[in-house]
């Protein structure tokens, strides 16, 4: 084949929260497509390897270096799909790609396209019942991309409004402290009898799901891979399950 | 086969947006296992006949009526799927089935599951680009399930804390006026220049796409099946792409 006719791509597709049962066909179809699969190492592992596909793995924390090298290998005419987990759009890594492109007309004249996916806390939530059955709000709670004073600022308002929330990324090794210090806010916000649920890793082996109230939480009840669901004050059980009720009148 | 050994069970399903390449394999499943077929009549629609399948199609603001045959016939053994656009735990059936569930031992212990699907703002995010890549907010606008002074003080507090958010049913033929209201609130508390996005009926055939800044929007650009997305104060477009960036450092 002359290379002049080959016509690269880029796709940044969401990979859902982990069961393959959960990936949409779309994504099927890019991947299957693809001649270079970019992405965070996990991510990565969860694609079949094949004649005529290259995977390329890379570390957390290089978000940009990463959508700049799957851009020139696009620019040179590959198929290439960057993969996150959960939807690219959501705390993942569409938003290096478009940041990337700044100052680069050349890239942007290339066919970019985002794939949506199950992000965790839709799949936390469905499996928890309906705790976002109402207005809610994402906050990514790492604080390695803005001040913690705007978290806390994000949690109060959000608290204050009566949205329900979902935390992404809620403690890590680095900053085993400032979990706590968001629940302590949201006690003093929304009370003890608020209900939140843990969900670590959902629809993986390793899932686990624990409901409780503000009071019995604790910051170990997270870790890097639980998302965090709090309610808002209409939220409450009925058996086994946790849903927020639709109307708020 | 003797009736009584037929297991019922009932799951809660999303067909995602509308192309069916958006629709996960474990819904897909679902579908292809049940006896029964329930769900608002445009989503019914979305689902092939078939011999042994009975679609239940019903109008819409009958949703308690919906999940209670649901769940009366996942109760006499029938395999059912509620199906929902989107996502089924963002404003649509899986709350209403589990508010039918209060005061029913009989319906908790029955198999009852929620399949998470891709979500409207999702999709609408993924092909606008990334502006939900930082914190964001959704807020449901219709006031059939609350007081329009909540939903101002919902969009306020979103603003006022630099959430990015998401809007659905933004406009209806029985509200015309309510999200001319939503559109001063935010030109008065985001400013003129702050980006907004009409995104509707996307992934289908209908779907049309339009980026414009508050000082420009008018409601007529919404209707009941667009999702309109508000950027932060840092979204910004880059080509033909609205992003936020994931940092507010």
């Amino acid at each position: 084949m002359n290379p002049d006719s080959v016509q690269g791509w880029l796709c940044i597709a969401g990979l859902g929260p982990g069961d393959p049962q959960l990936v949409t066909p779309e994504v099927t179809s890019a991947i299957d497509a693809a001649t270079d699969i970019v992405g965070y190492i996990p991510y990565v592992a969860r694609i079949a390897p094949r004649p005529g596909l290259t995977l390329h793995a890379s570390d957390n924390r290089v978000e940009m270096d990463r959508a700049r090298a799957a851009l020139q290998m696009a620019s040179s005419g590959k198929q290439v799909v960057i993969v996150s987990s959960g939807d690219p759009g959501v705390f993942a890594m569409a938003s290096a790609v478009f940041e990337a492109l700044v100052g680069r007309p050349d890239w942007q004249a290339l066919d970019i396209r985002v794939l949506p996916g199950i992000t965790a806390m839709l799949a936390a939530a469905a499996r928890a019942g309906a705790p976002l059955g109402h207005d809610f709000c994402a906050i990514n709670l790492s604080d390695n991309l803005k001040p913690a004073a705007l978290i806390e600022a994000r949690v109060r308002a959000a608290a204050g409004a009566d949205f329900a929330m979902a935390f992404y990324n809620p403690r890590s090794a680095s900053r085993p402290h400032t979990f706590g210090r968001v629940l302590e806010v949201l006690r003093e916000t929304c009370g003890p009898d608020r209900l939140i649920t843990f969900a670590r890793a959902v629809s993986t082996a390793e899932e686990k799901l624990l409901t409780v109230c503000l009071a019995e939480a604790t910051p170990e009840m997270a870790d890097m891979r639980t998302v965090v669901i709090v309610g808002n004050s209409a939220t409450r059980r009925v058996g086994r399950f946790v849903y927020t009720p639709r109307s708020a009148l």
